[in-house]
């Protein structure tokens, strides 16, 4: 598998997810405003990705500003962070790891600029380590709800390029393979960008795990079969009484889970949580460019003038969700007793609001 | 608008549809293995079309064998209309309209073989004529179940290009159009064949009725959130007891549609039903080649070696059907009866099954 994202000297690497699977390129970063772009752009995307990503643009802007007076230093990447964290609306994680990166630097606002330098590329360091360790500790719990010989239903691309490796939603498909327990998976192609036929497909084949690649309106059908024993799907923002804002379609998923007893899990990090919001209607849907509906890698397929709906996400009801697979173990309804008990193991960053 | 089809000289012309809305091209059918062809590939699709497009390929086969025997002309025909009859599986106006071609020359078989080609050329006139006559009944009959100002959900293309004219689905929305109601369109893109972006969407911008496009999975959010009033789609089979084939996709809409309250409507001529056939679970389901999902107007978008499972249709169950607009009127619940009822009023094909 390849990297989602490393940093080689001065530069963020890529691997450009514009392009997958027909080829493998590597997009640089070497300005916070390269990351911005890439971010909008989703040359990397996935709520983990892009936290980590934002958080080593947060690093390329103090390098910019780093010879600058200590007061315009501050202001200039302050400015940058909020550059940064508007180039996705729906994924809290970007918030939180600017946020987190922000707490670092604050915390040594006293340190001279160069060691302060030091002390966000470490930082930077560490969101991307963690998030391969917080991957594995969801696979690892997720596959306790994988039956041997399971039929797994997946959407979008919440695998190893979603995130810095490993995964989460297919962190869990990945723990289940590798334990042997002989599972199959069908994927989404997921609509409009084709993660699910670009990425998932690409992951799953490339490790030698067996997958199905369907239309979305296919699922409607398998659920019903009985053929699906069990839906995972990642996250991009989680409200405090479990609401989740996912890739479009998987409300969709939800409600046919639901009417067929298929049980439904989001698997995400517990940074996908926003403690903030107490529901879903405070999550902001991004809506694209219609150009994502009418053409498919350049190519026109609908008709000139047609106007075009298309949202990035949709809100899946927590009434919906079977458990909320997390680093921190399995959080089952009533989810906002488990999400307000993880709240207060977590550390609080103060900037809320104010990026 | 174009035509769907038309016969000229010795010729079978078809819209390619394969090609809209980019390019306008046309296909030339000069003999019934071309129209078999057509059929397969999708250069004409909607069950109504290909139902007029099979009457002129036995046309077509009539003409190309006049000149051997009596007795090796019929065979020759049959033959070929068991080859025409099998270019797709599911929508049963094909076997109808063949069906309707052979009892025209089974009752004037004692007549020169001049004569019945006259008759058989006269019979495909009259089945793409009445099509269109009958589009016009289903759209005035649904305009009666469209509401002033109505947003109107859409899936596939169930219009003039599925028909030989003016369309199913498409014609209830043309008819509520035409009469002022000031309605508005969300039409689904219908992966993998794109019919609602490429067809629905070319139909509508073209007609100045006010046309929104949507990958397939936003449909759920749209119903949800009350945005839609009602859904009308079109079919390709549909079993006595109400059950109703139509494209992939259909089946999940049709779910949300019952969770939301909102009205679904079919859409389709009496020659759609299979009285033959007490319910859905005895309707073949075709499934097409991987390549329609994994690659796009011949980009490939997913990794070489998927697995893909490529169903064209699902059947919808008669119990989340709000009625069944036809052009005899729009039959309600319970289906069964209002299906029995057609059937006696119908004239009764005897080679059912020995095609």
């Amino acid at each position: 598998m390849y990297d989602t994202l490393k940093f080689e000297g001065d530069t963020l690497i890529l691997i450009d997810q514009r392009k997958l699977p027909q080829k493998v390129e590597f997009f640089k970063c070497r300005d916070y405003r390269d990351v911005e772009f890439a971010i909008a752009d989703m040359v990397v995307r996935g709520a983990p990705a892009i936290g980590a990503a934002g958080a080593y643009g947060v690093y390329l802007a103090a390098s910019e500003f780093k010879n600058n007076s200590e007061e315009v230093f501050f202001k200039k990447v302050k400015e940058a962070n909020k550059v940064l964290v508007k180039a996705r609306p729906t994924a809290v994680n970007l918030f939180w790891a600017i946020n987190r990166m922000e707490q670092a630097m604050k915390r040594n606002r006293n340190k001279p600029v160069s060691e302060i330098l030091e002390i966000l590329r470490e930082e930077a360091d560490n969101i991307a380590r963690e998030d391969v360790e917080t991957n594995q500790a969801i696979g690892k719990f997720g596959n306790e709800v994988i039956p041997q010989g399971a039929t797994i239903l997946t959407h979008c691309n919440a695998g190893a390029l979603a995130t810095v490796g490993y995964g989460t939603a297919l962190g869990v498909i990945r723990a289940a393979h590798e334990s042997g327990k002989n599972i199959k998976v069908y994927a989404d192609e997921t609509r409009p960008r084709l993660q699910g036929a670009r990425l998932t497909a690409f992951e799953l084949v490339e490790e030698g795990i067996p997958v199905t690649l369907i239309a979305d309106s296919v699922a409607a059908t398998l659920i019903r079969d009985g053929v699906i024993d069990v839906i995972v799907v990642g996250a991009d923002r989680i409200a405090s009484n479990g609401d989740t804002a996912n890739k479009i379609g998987t409300f969709m998923l939800s409600e046919l889970a639901v009417r067929f007893g298929v049980p439904l899990y989001i698997a995400a990090p517990v940074s996908t949580i926003d403690f903030d919001i107490n529901d879903g209607s405070e999550i902001v849907i991004e809506e694209r460019s219609p150009e994502e509906v009418t053409h498919i890698q350049g190519i026109q397929i609908a008709p000139d003038g047609v106007e075009v709906y298309n949202p990035a996400f949709d809100v899946t009801p927590a009434e919906n969700i079977t458990g909320i697979i997390t680093e921190k173990g399995i959080i089952e309804p009533p989810y906002k007793e488990g999400i307000a008990s993880l709240k207060s193991s977590q550390k609080k960053g103060d900037i809320d609001g104010q990026l």
